[in-house]
């Protein structure tokens, strides 16, 4: 059997979320020895320290959840994040570049975010329910070139998150020079081991108690 | 009878626009006399150079939608679309910080926003959607002493925008020392007159071609 706890990164995304949240959410994850708690910017250094002397990493977002920030300004979150404590980066590509077939923007900004995220675990997310299967192996090629680290499907902002198909389509593509991240409307155990077996090695879920029970 | 026109931000926030959408937008925005377009902050340049020589100006989105951004992200943002040629900023309060009753980050975040945006109109956006009464006098108080330009109402990605009631009772806390900006879900000529009459100075809405016409 899988251990699922490993693999999850326990998100908490929500806008509304308290600092008490974050911080319940913090102790979930140690005692469930999830691999890293997902939350917002801001909040980073006061997770990373309720997470000190623990193995649970510090995960954030950027250009989260529409992707349409200025360059800069997704460049300078993530060297923020970094230097408040994340260990991994999951930011959303510009989907509007993308949709405009302007490739080498969507390339340029991914091998900044991999230049600024060296020695991180860097995780781009690509919002599979807005893509066709054109924009799909676009983007697909864009990320292996630039050795990022993970492809992430899903902001969970969008009617559908990960889909077996896509998890299988993306394999096949990356093979094992870059890992999957299956994220967006996982909440049972059922779900999320059929993504792993289809190809997933990461789950971002904010149902991870419900999916390990 | 007023002329609506004017008091629109014509707006286009979809993430999957392409370039070829935002300039049809500015188009638009320069034929029908709007007040601005109301764009994501990477294309704020090109929006800028396919309006100059008019009197429409440029609008973007800092922090948007989720607004739990690091501070200095959001500075970063906004400062960049200043310098693209952005002429009003409407960015998102951190509505997490808000909910965690820490009124003073909330604060000071608005006040380096107002310090970041000096000569150009500056919107903090509230969220009211997810704001409970107490919240929204809390928040109206610290941009009544940020002298911040509008209280724009909503992003318009949550299931609620602007309400009628909403834009009474803040006109009632900020009389005429802040304006407001109504948003969300706005579609028809009568609810954008309905919204002026309460106390809305300015209409954000993606539905402007269907409430003039």
């Amino acid at each position: 059997m899988v251990d699922i706890s490993a693999l999850i990164d326990h998100t908490l995304l929500k806008p509304t979320a308290s600092y008490d949240d974050f911080k319940i959410l913090c102790e979930q994850a140690v005692e469930h020895f999830f691999c890293s708690v997902c939350v917002p910017p801001y909040i980073v250094g006061s997770c990373k320290n309720a997470l000190k002397d623990t193995k649970v990493n510090v995960c954030t977002v950027i250009g989260f959840p529409l992707g349409y920030n200025s360059c800069i300004g997704k460049i300078t979150e993530a060297k923020q994040a970094i230097k408040s404590g994340a260990d991994e980066i999951d930011a959303v590509i510009n989907i509007s570049a993308l949709k405009s077939k302007d490739f080498k923007y969507v390339d340029k900004e991914i091998s900044l975010l991999r230049k600024t995220t060296v020695n991180k675990t860097l995780k781009i997310i690509i919002e599979t329910a807005y893509l066709n299967k054109e924009e799909k192996h676009r983007i697909a090629d864009i990320i292996l070139k630039n050795k990022v680290d993970f492809l992430k499907t899903s902001t969970g902002f969008t009617p559908t998150g990960a889909m077996i198909e896509d998890i299988r389509f993306f394999k096949n593509i990356l093979k094992n020079d870059v890992k999957i991240k299956a994220s967006g409307g996982i909440s049972t155990y059922k779900q999320a081991k059929d993504l792993i077996n289809a190809g997933a090695s990461r789950l971002g879920t904010s149902k991870s108690l419900q999916i390990i029970s």
